[in-house]
């Protein structure tokens, strides 16, 4: 059903203060910049490889990220896997009674159709299926 | 300096609970079991793609992990970057002035090197690098 790790998503206060580690550190390409208001966030994503660190900061304090930095702090907030078909996949994931946040794909970063499956069903970890837009 | 995402970690109670969503509905391959007691872990890899997912529980009450579990409950509690030359990327963070947990590497799962950086500079994300053993 799932092909790589497409990213891992970290959320942060700021995303112009984690840049020093993420870029220039660590040297990851800073490949986009957007504002995806459907999730409350402004998003950068970074390559590692043919995968991706995607930060997210808040576009204000009743954003579901605002919500996880004031629980938790910065950090980890979801892991994402790449799908071919992201239809198929939640029709497969209902099928076998996974709890889905998301019954329908909607539009993600870039163009991509995204869908999150909720915590409880997946050890904790808030997890999404994306399928790319077009190959990048 | 970082090829791709090697994993990401996810902390659970208890293995085999986990299982069920990642080895049968998510499909993906368990290919290795292993305790790690210098982490203080039992862990479960599990394919995708040519990365992993970490699956990690805590051999005791004293554990990281445990107080992780304690504290947050089950999730997403680290992502792994995968380098050729773990001692070089260590000296390279070390020199940008990156707050490391290892000065110098260790074993990690499958006779890999591995180190981790502090949270403190990584957004909040323990981060580790792994120098796997071999080609796997």
């Amino acid at each position: 059903m799932l092909s790589v790790i497409d990213h891992v998503g970290v959320a942060v206060p700021e995303i112009e203060a984690a840049l020093p580690f993420y870029r220039d550190v660590l040297g990851m390409a800073l490949v986009h910049r957007e504002t995806v208001a459907d999730q409350g966030v402004d998003a950068a994503l970074l390559d590692v490889g043919d995968g991706h660190v995607e930060l997210i900061a808040p576009l204000g304090p009743e954003t579901g990220v605002a919500r996880f930095l004031e629980r938790r702090g910065a950090g980890l907030h979801h892991v994402a896997y790449r799908v071919q078909d992201v239809e198929a996949a939640l029709h497969a994931l209902a099928a076998a009674g996974v709890r889905l946040i998301d019954e329908r794909p909607r539009i993600g970063i870039r163009n991509s159709r995204v869908a999150f499956v909720h915590p409880a069903s997946a050890a904790g970890v808030l997890t999404e299926l994306v399928q790319p837009a077009e190959p990048h």
